[in-house]
């Protein structure tokens, strides 16, 4: 793989865009006009023999015609015309291409990819796609997603970075990651895989410093020995959450006529994830939680203390305590005598413990400290009805605070409409991981205390989960 | 039971608060302060030995000193004193008490809730409470929620009610139907349910002709099998959905200390669920997904079509439709050249039609309209990445006018940031189902299938779903 060329790819100091056009509704109106509103600092080629300029910008005929050197080459134009675009960009060396125009193996043009093949193997091109959304990073502002800003919010700089096979799956992320105001490193969505595909690009990751989680979409896989091989070496040093699609026999069809590509046996990709300990997301908002998590400290085992100030959100979060295998830890007499001192005379001092709806900010703040300091308690699920009249932002603040000593994983569930969610909001772009449901918080805790064991056994030489 | 106080209670022409204040945070204050703001058009005492005036209105010692008839007492004062407020109460004659305040069987105090049954019996009084939200009535505008109406929404009148042990949990419930614009009926939060229980507001609202569907979330129940036959007999005229919480062996623990009844035997309970044909919701999210669902047409049947511009949506929603059980249909050769007609060239006209992301709002309308004429599809699922450059508001009003000819349920997955959530908010209030996840959307899909079934059955003397 030319690794070097996806570096130029992801910091492009020029960009040419085959298929630029004044058409509004057109990929290539809109890859440029959100390159151009982006802050992008590098040069921007638009090419189209169509027209002499494009929104202010000089328009050449082919890449052929520009002197500059171009590190970057986002695609735009009907299937037919992609293997010549190739072509040309191999006769010029650009560093690395994205073909973003469908109509390719998804719908029985082999001969097409082949000659994408090719060209690819001649000039020893660095390609991405086609049929995919492609690149997006918000460190270069390098951004080949067709949609409008207006439409989908571009996330912020951070640690997470997606290798999707579906545009659709990947961008509806990246828009969620935007609305909570989650960091974003690299966003690579990959389509049919002609050239490069998910082991490249899971392998490109690996080496990138900015990218601390891995998020991974597949639908079909060339090489799954391969693709095996990279999770488990990658996963070691960063998490891998992976999104397997096409797993029954329709979802492969529809697979197949989606990206092109074999799904191939579910099974048998769930034994490799097991065996690699990659983390598996079973749906859309299970990923979008899961890869929340991993902003938190690696867990110590798997003993979970409660805090809430709505008694039911305590009950069902405890249910799913047990039902996920974790451990609700009972209190000792001492630790009661304690907890009595913090919380209102008619609360109980258990676990969940269980303020009711008057508790205060100060109530909080003392039991989450309490709930630190308390060695027999490993993970901390703070559930919050912001709606009682005795709560206010200042509670923020104080969870905050306990997240940023990094002592303890803390997740907070609450659940509610504008001004709960507006609260959520302001919580994630702060670093706290929030749930709105108390399920998907512990199903998301469990499978982050299964790898915070598999880590901390590859160092301690420790204990399996079971 | 007293029903005809019930009655009363939802529909005072007469409200008093027992504990009502001055102080900002206290239930007494904001319950009376919810009251006055919420357009209440009946007349309101307050009462406390305290004021002579709360909030502009002249403050009352005791019930018994108020010459005009009571249909509602709101009760906010210590544990204490409740029993002997419930007394003057019954001198009084009033219609029926909510009582809010919590201390009675959840800490221990059985003697209070002993008091509490004995007037309850002697003058003949429908007592909700104690340790409870109370009540809300759109209609009526009766609201003795404690939460302040800018930290929670309350929603608009409809079709939904409410009967919930944990007032968390109801009141989560109600904020979020407020936020998407999703229309109530009556709200009921009963805590310990010392006089009335479960069953009691069951009836109540089966008997209710605004209400369509009901939701019950419940902890503890003191007669089960009188639940069983209530349930059954109300669930074959309006569908109801129960989350069971206290199921495993610490949540019935922390059961008993939040409203200090004995959460029993789970698997009694799932066995009286399934006989009885209600709606098992197993978490919050799907409880607020089974709520909505039932506003559909009940379905024929159980295959279903589903259109997309996000092909990797259409792949997991494929996948999920198989993992429930339910029938994606494969369209015949003569549906193939009818559907040609409508979608791209580079698409293919199978299901999941994936008409990709240059995909408009025309192909959409032909293809739903294509969907809802074809006889051998059951549910319409319409997937919509609504980020894409060629999509806007007009597709809400192409699902929503498909919704509203009521032919066959119709649902829709969309995914994403501010701008997608803004847009699922409005078909929301429209009368549109949505979904954030293809997994939730098709589970919902499928016990909403089953009741189908069950009450075509009851109709038709057919079937069983498997």
């Amino acid at each position: 793989m030319n690794s070097k060329g996806l570096q130029k790819i992801f910091n492009p100091r020029s960009v040419a865009i085959v298929g630029a056009t004044t058409k509004t509704s057109k990929v290539g109106y809109v890859v440029l006009k959100n390159l151009l509103d982006s802050g992008y600092e590098g040069k921007i080629y638009p090419i189209n023999p169509k027209y002499e300029e494009v929104l202010g910008l000089k328009c050449y005929k082919s890449v052929l015609e520009i002197k500059q050197k171009i590190d970057c080459v986002l695609i735009a134009v009907p299937a037919e015309a992609v293997p010549q675009v190739i072509k040309e960009c191999g006769e010029k060396k650009v560093g690395g291409i994205v073909v973003l125009s469908g109509g390719f193996e998804e719908v029985g043009r082999q001969d097409l990819a082949a000659q994408i093949k090719e060209y690819a193997k001649t000039y020893d091109l660095p390609i991405i796609g086609p049929n995919c959304l492609g690149i997006y990073n918000p460190y270069s502002k390098i951004d080949s997603i067709f949609f409008p800003f207006y439409k989908m919010n571009r996330p912020k700089p951070g640690g997470i970075s997606f290798v999707t096979q579906s545009g659709a799956l990947g961008s509806v992320m990246l828009d969620l990651a935007a609305a909570y105001n989650i960091g974003v490193s690299k966003f690579i969505s990959y389509g049919n895989a002609t050239v490069l595909n998910e082991s490249d690009l899971l392998e490109f990751l690996g080496n990138d410093k900015k990218t601390k989680t891995i998020i991974l979409y597949i639908e079909g896989v060339k090489d799954g020995r391969r693709l095996f091989n990279v999770m488990k070496r990658i996963n070691k040093k960063k998490p891998i959450i992976v999104l397997k699609a096409g797993k029954e026999e329709k979802g492969k069809k529809a697979a197949m006529s989606h990206t092109g590509n074999l799904a191939g046996n579910y099974l048998a990709y769930k034994a490799a994830f097991r065996q690699a300990k990659v983390v598996e997301a079973k749906d859309v908002d299970e990923l979008f939680n899961l890869m929340r998590i991993f902003s938190q400290p690696l867990a110590k085992g798997k003993r979970v203390g409660v805090i809430t100030n709505g008694g039911g959100l305590g009950v069902l979060i405890t249910d799913a305590v047990e039902k996920e295998k974790l451990e609700l830890i009972e209190f000792t007499k001492e630790n009661e005598q304690e907890l009595r001192a913090i919380i209102p005379s008619y609360a109980n001092p258990r676990n969940p413990l269980d303020m009711a709806a008057d508790a205060s900010v100060e109530m909080y703040q003392k039991a989450i400290e309490y709930y630190l300091k308390n060695n027999n308690i490993d993970l901390i699920v703070v559930a919050i009805l912001f709606q009682t009249p005795t709560l206010d932002e200042r509670l923020i603040n104080v969870i905050g605070e306990a997240v940023e000593q990094k002592k303890k994983p803390i997740v907070v569930v609450t659940i509610g409409g504008d001004y709960t969610e507006a609260y959520r909001k302001i919580m994630e772009s702060k670093g706290i991981v929030t749930f709105s449901s108390p399920n998907a918080a512990v199903k998301t805790l469990r499978k982050f205390v299964e790898y915070s064991y598999y880590i901390r056994c590859q160092i301690n030489h420790l204990c399996e989960f079971y």
